[in-house]
C-alpha cells in the first residue's frame, strides 16, 4: 500500500491504495468518481482519460506507484456539472457527440487537454491528437466529435456564446425533425449517467462479485470440475457450477423455424458436459470482493478431454466432423431460396454470366463499454437481472426456464449500455448472474474484462457465399444463382433467421425475375454467431453489391448506370417476391449521380504513381422489424401535473432511444401542446414497462413508434371534449375516465416461406453508399478518403440520432471492409489487435443526403435508420478500390497485404 | 432488495439496497457522496441531514423503504460545491461556523430547508429550527452558526453581495490578528473534506473491515474465548485474540512520576485474562464487510466470571476492595501540595474558615464524530495507523511494545477529525487496527457507533474534593487545604499528571500564602479517565470558585470584589509557588466590573415569583503546555516557486490547527511578503513532519508556534543577502545553500517537586466568566440566558478561531453544569441520555471581551485559547443558581431535581 495525497478536481484527497493498482480503480472505485469509465483497460480506447498533473494519461493503465504525492487530478467532474456545463460539454450536446455516451467523458476531458495546449486547433489537429492519444469511439464516425471540439474552443476563445450554441425549440414547439439534444445527454458528458460497471460499483455491501472459470480450448469434454481450493480461497462464498442450477441450466434458442434440426436447448448456462467454444463458461465464483472472485477463479481444476475444433463452416461441414452437439447435425438448418422460374436456363441462355466467392467475416462489436451485469432478489422474491439486454422480453423467455425460474418472477433491466451494436441481441451474462444470485441468495455483480468482451460474446457469423448473375447484354439482370454457408458458431439461437436473411437480402434492390438458391446455418467451434447492426445484410449485399461491380466490367458499362438500369421500379418485387412499399432508389441515384462524377474526376486527377485513388458505389437495403408480424406495446399515462408518463421497453444501444421515444411521444401528442420536459419516460424494465420488443432490425422506430402513436391517440381520445379541448388530469377523474393507456401495434407483414417468399417487413430502409478510397501502391494500405451516403429512412424524427447513426454505420463499415476482425481468437481479443477504426482511419469527410420519402406504415412517415449505414458501405469501398487500382478483394477485411498481393499479380 | 430511481443532486440514479437500509448508508456507502456525515447513528445530531422531497429528513434513521420512488434528494454536494459556492457555504466560512466541520454539512442542508419554507427568519427561529431538527454542534457553541444563516439569508434575498460577506486580506497584507478564515474551510461547508469513515468507504478493495468483541460487564475474569464459530460465518477473514499480537498486547501509559505504584502496563490491547471496564476489547473479527465482521463478533463465545465492579474512587478506596490490577493497590499515585508555612495554625487562627465537598463528573467529551481508524503496511514495510489521535509521537511510543512494532517503522497519521476535546489525548483504536492489520497482512478499517463512542473511550475523570479557605475578615485568603480523590477508571495512562492538575489549579487565580494538601488517583472499573478540555481545571477550579462564593457569603461581600481583593498582583504566586508571568487579572475584573453591576441589577429586575435570576463569576487559568520543559520541532522548506511547506504534527481536534500553523507562519515569514496561498501546509503524517507534541493543554501555539517561528527565522537569516533582500530559491540552490530548517523549541519551565511546587508552565491563560441564569422554581429548571467572558490570552493569531474556542467551550461549560453526564453506562450511552446540550440550551448571548496582553513566551505575544472557556464557566454558572435562588449546587450535573431538592428544604 502506498499513502498519496492528491488534489482530485480542486480538492485534497489523502488516497491508500495498493501501488500497482491503476489510478483509473482508484478513481471509480475508491473515490466515487464513475465518471471516468474503464473500457478495454487496456490504454486502448481513451474512456478513462483524466488529466494528470497538467497532462493526459490512460488512467487504466497509469499506476498508483507512478502518481506523483501531490499531483492534481482532473477528471470530468472536474469539467464541469450539469448545472454547469463546460462548453465542451455543452457542445458535445448539440453535435449529437454522445450515443452510447461511454466514450464521452474520456474525449472531453481529453478535448480540454487539448485546448489547454492548443486554444485553436484546426480540425486535423483534433483528429491527430485523438488518433495519438487513442480516444476511441465506435458509435459516431468522429466527425461530429470534431464538430464539437471546433465549437467548444470558439466559445472557448469568446468567438462564440455559450447561448448560441445551444439548441433552442422552434417557435411553432415541433421537436420532430429537430436536432432536439437527447435526454440522457447531459448526464453522458457530465459522467453522471451509471453505466453498469458504475452501477456495479454502488451496489449494496451484502454484494458478491464473480469471476469466471472459462475454457481455453474451443472443443472438449469436460471430465470433471474441483472446486474445493477455489472455495477455500479468502472471501470466496460459494463457487457455482451446472449442478447448483435448479432449471434446465440451458439457454433456449426459441426456434423460429419448424425444419430447424437442433431443439435449441444447445447451450448450456455453464458448461457441464462439453466446451464448445473458447471462452465457455464452466463454473462462477462468488465472492466478496473481484480480486478474490478472480484468483479464487484460477484454483478452480477442471480436468478435460480436448476434442478436435472446427472453426469454419467448411471445416465443420467435412464429411468425417463429428457432430458438435451429438444427435444434430452440425448443418442444423437450411433455407431454401425460389423465385420465379428456374434459373438454369436463364444462365445457360443468358448474354453474360459473372460468378464469384465472398466471404465477410467474423466482425466483432467492439462496444466501447464490456459486457457487465448484477442480479438479485426483491422483497417480494422476484429475480432481477439488469444488463446490456436489447431483447428485455425476449432474453427472459430464453433464461427463465434453464434458471428454474417462473417467467413471471423475472425482471430484467437494462442498464444505460455503451455500445452493444447487436450483440445483446444475445443473452450474455444474464443467466450467469442469475444462476449465481438463485445460488447465493445475495445480490452478485460481474464485469467483463475486455477479453471476455471480445472472446466470449456472440460475433457477426461469416458467411461463405457463392453468387451468380445472368443479364443480358444491356445489363438487365436475368437470374441469381446463390450458395451460402453461414458459420454461426456452436449456439443456435437465431442462426436459421439470420441465414433467411441471405435468401432476404442476396441481390436485394434489383428486380430479379428468377432466383435459385440455398442457404445453411453451420455448427462450429469458433465464437457464437449473435447479431450485429444489419444483421446479414453485410454479407448478403457485399456478395451481390460486389458481384454487380464485376458485371459492370463485364459489360463495360458504369456501375452506377448498370444499377440504375435494375433497381425497384413500378413493377419490381423484391428477392422474396414483395412489392416494395415506396420505388425511392432511382431518386437516389439520381441524387449521387453529379457527385458521383465529380468524385470520378477528382478521383482520377488526384491519382499518382504512388496512390491510386478510385470511387465505388453500392446499394444498401434493410427492412425494419422481426420477420412477419412483429409486435410492440407501450403504455401512457396521464399525471397528475397533466404531464404525461410513456412507459416502454424500447432497449438502448446507446443509438438514442430516449430520443426516439420523446420524438415520437411528443409528436403524437401535439395537439395536447406539452412541451418535452413533461414528458416523463419509463424505459426498459420489464416490472414497469410493456414489451415492446427487442431493440434490432431497426424495428423501434417503426414498431414501437406506431404502438407509441396508438397510445397517444387512445389518451388524446378519451381526454377530447366535445369542444375539440382537452380534459385536465383532474376532469378525467372527476368524469372517471381511464388515465392510463395501452398502445399496441403489429406490423402488417408476412413470414417468408421455405423457398424464401413473403412479404416480411412492412418498411424498408433505402441507401446508395459512395466511397473515394486511396490505395498507397508500395504497401498496398487502402484508406477511406470520404463517404458518402444518400438515404431515404422515411421522414425523420430526430436528426442528431439519425446523422449519428448514418455516419456511425458508416464508419463500423469501414472497419469490416478494411480491418476488422475476429478469427485468431488471441490477436483478434483486443481493440488494436482486431482492427478497431480510430479518428484518422475514418475520414473527416462523410456527406449525408436525406431524401424523405414518407413511409406508409411508418409513424408519421418514419422508418427505422440504425441498420442502413452497415448494409453494404463495404462492398462501395471494396468496389472503389478495384476502381484505383483494379485489385477486387472478395474476402475480407481488405487488408494491405492482400491488396499488395493482388497489386502484384 | 429493492430497486429505485431517485433524483440525486438533479441527477437521475438507480439504487438498488436492502429495503431496511438506511438512506445515509447508501449515499455515502453505495452512491459514494461522503458530504453527508453519519454521527449518533441514531437521529440524534443532524449530521446525516438531507432534503427528500423538498422535507429534511435525517437520513441516517430513513429507511429505504421509505424512500419514494423517483424521489428527489438534496446533499450537500447538491447545494453548493468549492468552485461554486452556495451563501450559506460561504457565510459559514466567514462566520467560523465549521471548526471541525463535521457537522457542517447538515446544518448548511438544514438551513437550505430552513431558508425555502422561511426566507426571512429571526435568529430565534434558526435556532428552534436546530432545536426541532435537532442539529447538534459540540464546537462553535451554536451562535456563529445563527449568524451564518442570518448573512447566508441576506445575500440569498439579494440584501448583500457574496462579495461583500467574503473576507478580504487588508492592505497591508497582515493576516495575523483577523478573521482569515481556515483552509480547510471550503472542504468543511461543501462536505469534501474525508473524515475517517469516509476515508474507510475509499479504502482499496483489499480492505477488512473490523468488530470488535467487547465486554458486557465491567470487570471479570475472563475464562476461554472460543472463535471458532465466529471464523465459519461468511465473509470472515480471521478473528483475532491478543494470542496472535506478536508484542506485549499492552498500551503503556508511559510513567510520568517515579512514585507511580503502577508500571504503565496496565491496559491490554485485547483483554486476555481480565475485563477491566464495560466494552473492553477482547477479539477483532475482520471481515469482508462491516455488516459480516459485526455479524460474526455476536458469535464469539466469551467465558467470564463476574467480580465485584468499582464503580466510583470511594467503592475501589474500601477496605475490603480487591485490586483491579492485582499488584498495584487500586490507590497508585499521590500527590501531595505543601506551599508556604504549616496550615493547621492558620486555620486555627483565621476570622473565617469555609469548607465544602465538591464533585464534578465523568462529562463525556461527545464529538459529533465517532471514533474510527484504519491501519496498513506500506510497501517498505511500516505501519501505517490512520486515527483521530492527537498524540501521534506519544500515541507511537504508547503503543507500538505492545504491538511488537520497531517504533521507526511505525507511522501515524491524523485524519481530519471531527472534534475530539481531549478523548483522543488517549489511544482508543489505534493498537487494535494496528494488531490487526499485522495479523492479517492487510488493511484493515474500524467503525466504532455511537454507543462506543460513548463506552469505550475516555472520559473526564470525576474529582471528589473537599476544600477549606481561611480568610481573614477583609476577605484575605489566608491558607487553603485540600483533599481530592480522582477516579480514573482502570487505566493508568496519565493519571498521575491529572492528579498533579489538581495541586496546580485548586485556588488558582489566588494568592495564598499557605497550602496543604493531598490528592490521589484512583483505579475503578468505570470509564477510563482520559483528557478532556482544561484538563483537571474543571474540578479543581470548580472547587474553588464556589467556594470563594460561599467565602464571600460568610464575609457579606460580593463575589468579584472578594476576587479582586486575592488575585494575582505583584509579588503573589500561584498555588505551585511560581511568579505569574503576566498580571493580568485585575483588569479582567475591573473590565467585567460594570457589566457585572448592570447584570445584577437586570437579573434583580426580571425576577419574578415564578422565575428567580442570577449572575455568579469565576476565574479561570490554565497552562499552556505539558508540565515542564516541553518542546515541539517543525520543518520549513522553501519551494523552487519559491514559496513554503510547513511540515509539523500540529494536530487538530477541529480547533483549527491548520490556521494556527498558517497564521504563525505567515506572520513569522512576514518580512518575504508572502500572501497565504503560497504557503503549503503538510501536517500530521509521522513520516512526512516531524514531532510537534502532542494537541493537548494549549500547548501548539504556544510550544510549536515558537517553533515555528524559530525555523522561519533560520530560513529567513539564510535567505537574507547583505542588501536585506532574500535570496529566491534557485539563489539558494546556486549557492549551495540549504533551503529546509529544523526549527525547534523548549518551553523554560519545571516539574514540579512532591509538593507540587515548580514553574511547570511558561504561559498562561486567564479568564473571568460571568453567567446570568434563569432558575424556574416550580421545576428546579436552571437556563443559562447570557455568558459574557472576559479573556486575555495573549495576542490573538486568528479571531474566528479563538472567538470559536471560546464559545464553545463555555457551551461545554453550560453542558459541564446542568445536564452532561457519564455514570449510568446505558443511560447516558447517547447524545440526548447524556444531556447534550442542542441549540437551545446554548444562549444565543455570549459575550467575549478580549484583553490582550502580550506574552513574553508566546510567539508574538500569543498565549493558547482551547482550555481557558471550559477552566470555570460551570462554577460561574452554578454561582447564578444560588445568586437566583439561594441554592448551591455542589455536585454536578445540577440536574432541576437536584435544584428543586435545594429549594424545597
Amino acid at each position: 500500500m502506498i499513502k498519496k495525497t492528491l488534489k482530485v478536481n480542486g480538492i485534497t484527497r489523502t488516497v491508500i491504495a495498493a501501488s500497482d493498482e491503476s489510478l483509473a480503480n482508484v478513481l471509480r472505485g475508491q473515490m466515487g468518481l464513475t465518471g471516468t469509465k474503464v473500457g478495454c483497460g487496456q490504454g486502448q480506447c481513451g474512456c478513462c482519460n483524466v488529466i494528470l498533473d497538467e497532462k493526459l494519461v490512460r488512467s487504466c493503465v497509469t499506476q498508483m506507484a507512478k502518481v506523483p504525492d501531490g499531483a492534481s487530478v482532473v477528471t470530468i467532474e472536474g469539467v464541469g456539472t450539469p448545472d454547469s456545463l463546460h462548453p465542451l460539454q455543452l457542445a458535445w450536446i448539440v453535435h449529437g457527440g454522445s450515443q452510447c455516451g461511454f466514450c464521452s467523458p474520456g474525449f472531453i476531458v481529453s478535448s480540454k487537454a487539448l485546448l489547454a495546449e492548443n486554444p485553436n486547433p484546426t480540425r486535423d489537429e483534433v483528429r491527430d491528437w485523438f488518433q495519438v492519444h487513442r480516444n476511441a469511439c465506435r458509435c459516431t464516425g468522429y466527425k461530429q466529435l470534431v464538430d464539437a471540439v471546433m465549437d467548444g474552443a470558439r466559445v472557448m476563445r469568446g468567438e462564440m456564446k455559450a447561448e448560441d450554441l445551444m439548441f433552442k425549440i422552434p417557435e411553432d414547439g415541433k421537436i420532430w425533425g429537430t436536432g432536439y439534444p437527447r435526454p440522457t445527454a447531459v448526464a453522458k458528458v457530465t459522467g453522471t449517467l451509471d453505466y453498469g460497471a458504475d452501477l456495479g460499483l454502488k451496489m449494496p455491501p451484502e454484494t458478491l462479485h464473480l469471476a469466471l472459470v472459462q475454457a481455453k480450448v474451443s472443443h472438449a469434454k469436460i471430465k470433471s470440475i474441483d472446486t474445493s481450493a477455489a472455495e477455500a480461497m479468502p472471501g470466496v462464498f460459494k463457487v457455482v457450477t451446472g449442478k447448483d442450477i435448479k432449471g434446465k441450466n440451458r439457454i433456449t434458442g426459441l426456434i423460429t423455424f419448424a425444419s430447424n434440426l437442433g431443439d435449441g436447448w444447445d447451450r448450456p448456462i455453464l458448461c457441464d458436459e462439453k466446451i464448445h467454444q473458447y471462452g465457455d463458461a464452466m463454473a462462477i465464483v462468488c465472492a466478496e470482493s473481484e480480486g478474490q472472485a478472480r484468483a479464487a477463479a484460477e484454483k478452480v481444476k477442471v480436468e478435460i478431454e480436448e476434442l478436435p475444433a472446427y472453426m469454419s463452416a467448411p471445416a465443420a461441414m467435412a464429411e468425417d466432423a463429428m457432430e458438435i452437439h451429438p444427435g444434430t447435425p452440425n448443418i442444423y438448418y437450411i433455407q431454401k431460396i425460389a423465385k420465379g422460374g428456374d434459373t438454369r436456363p436463364v444462365f445457360e441462355k443468358a448474354d453474360v454470366v459473372v460468378e464469384d466467392d465472398f466471404f465477410v467475416g467474423r466482425q466483432p462489436h467492439m462496444p466501447m463499454e464490456p459486457d457487465v451485469g448484477c442480479a438479485y432478489l426483491d422483497d417480494e422474491g422476484r429475480l432481477y437481472i439488469h444488463s446490456k439486454s436489447i431483447g428485455l422480453g425476449l432474453h427472459a423467455a430464453m433464461i427463465a426456464p434453464g434458471l428454474g425460474v417462473d417467467v413471471g418472477k423475472l425482471v430484467m433491466v437494462q442498464n444505460p449500455a455503451g455500445g452493444t451494436f447487436g450483440y445483446k441481441f444475445s443473452p450474455t451474462m444474464e443467466a450467469l448472474v442469475g444462476a449465481a444470485c438463485l445460488a447465493t441468495g445475495r445480490p452478485v455483480f460481474l464485469r467483463y474484462d475486455y477479453h471476455q468482451q471480445m472472446t466470449y460474446t456472440g460475433k457477426r457469423s461469416p458467411f461463405f457465399v457463392n453468387m451468380r448473375f445472368a443479364a443480358d447484354k444491356a445489363g438487365k439482370l436475368l437470374a441469381m444463382e446463390t450458395d451460402w454457408s453461414v458459420d454461426h458458431g456452436p449456439y443456435s439461437e437465431f442462426g436459421d433467421l439470420l441465414t433467411l436473411r441471405g435468401a432476404q437480402f442476396m441481390g436485394a434492390g434489383y428486380d430479379i425475375p428468377c432466383i435459385r438458391g440455398e442457404g445453411r446455418t453451420v455448427c462450429t467451434n469458433h465464437a457464437w454467431g449473435s447479431a450485429f447492426r444489419a444483421y446479414g445484410s453485410p454479407q448478403s449485399e457485399f456478395s451481390s453489391e460486389v458481384l454487380m461491380d464485376e458485371l459492370a466490367e463485364k459489360l463495360g458499362l458504369d456501375p452506377l448506370e448498370l444499377r440504375y438500369k435494375n433497381v425497384y421500379r413500378a413493377g419490381s418485387t423484391t428477392p422474396t417476391g414483395q412489392t416494395p412499399e415506396v420505388l425511392t432508389l432511382p431518386g437516389l441515384l439520381d441524387a449521387l449521380r453529379p457527385k458521383y462524377q465529380a468524385a470520378k474526376a477528382k478521383a482520377q486527377a488526384a491519382s499518382t504513381d504512388q496512390v491510386k485513388r478510385g470511387v465505388g458505389i453500392s446499394i444498401g437495403i434493410y427492412g425494419c422489424g422481426i420477420d412477419g408480424p412483429d409486435a410492440s406495446a407501450v403504455r401512457i399515462e396521464l399525471n397528475p401535473d397533466n404531464g404525461v408518463t410513456m412507459y416502454n421497453t424500447w432497449e438502448d444501444h446507446g443509438q438514442g432511444a430516449d430520443m426516439g421515444t420523446l420524438g415520437t411521444t411528443h409528436q403524437a401528442l401535439r395537439p395536447l401542446g406539452l412541451t418535452p420536459d413533461r414528458i416523463r419516460l419509463v424505459m426498459n424494465d420489464t416490472s414497469l414497462a410493456p414489451n415492446s420488443g427487442p431493440s434490432g432490425g431497426s424495428r423501434q422506430q417503426v414498431v414501437t413508434g406506431r404502438a407509441i402513436q396508438a397510445a397517444c391517440e387512445l389518451l388524446m381520445a378519451a381526454m377530447r371534449k366535445g369542444d375539440g379541448t382537452y380534459r385536465t388530469y383532474d376532469e378525467m377523474k372527476a368524469e372517471n375516465i381511464p388515465t392510463g393507456y395501452d398502445g399496441k401495434w403489429t406490423v402488417p407483414a408476412t413470414m417468408c416461406d421455405e423457398n424464401g417468399q413473403g412479404a416480411p417487413f412492412a418498411v424498408y430502409m433505402y441507401g446508395v453508399f459512395m466511397a473515394e478510397v486511396a490505395v498507397e501502391l508500395a504497401t498496398g494500405k487502402a484508406s477511406v478518403e470520404k463517404m458518402t451516403l444518400v438515404a431515404d429512412i422515411g421522414k425523420v424524427n430526430n436528426r442528431l440520432v439519425t446523422d449519428g447513426q448514418l455516419y456511425g454505420g458508416m464508419a463500423q463499415g469501414i472497419g469490416l471492409a478494411l480491418t476488422e476482425d475476429f478469427e485468431d481468437i488471441q490477436k483478434h481479443s483486443t481493440l488494436m489487435g482486431a482492427g478497431f477504426p480510430y479518428a484518422k482511419q475514418i475520414p473527416d469527410h462523410m456527406e449525408l443526403i436525406y431524401v424523405e420519402t414518407p413511409r406508409p406504415e411508418g409513424p408519421f412517415g418514419a422508418a427505422g435508420v440504425g441498420e442502413l449505414p452497415l448494409t453494404s458501405p463495404h462492398a462501395a469501398i471494396i468496389n472503389a478500390i478495384h476502381n484505383a487500382c483494379g485489385v477486387r478483394i472478395t474476402r475480407l477485411p481488405a487488408l494491405p497485404e492482400k491488396i499488395l498481393a493482388g497489386l502484384k499479380q
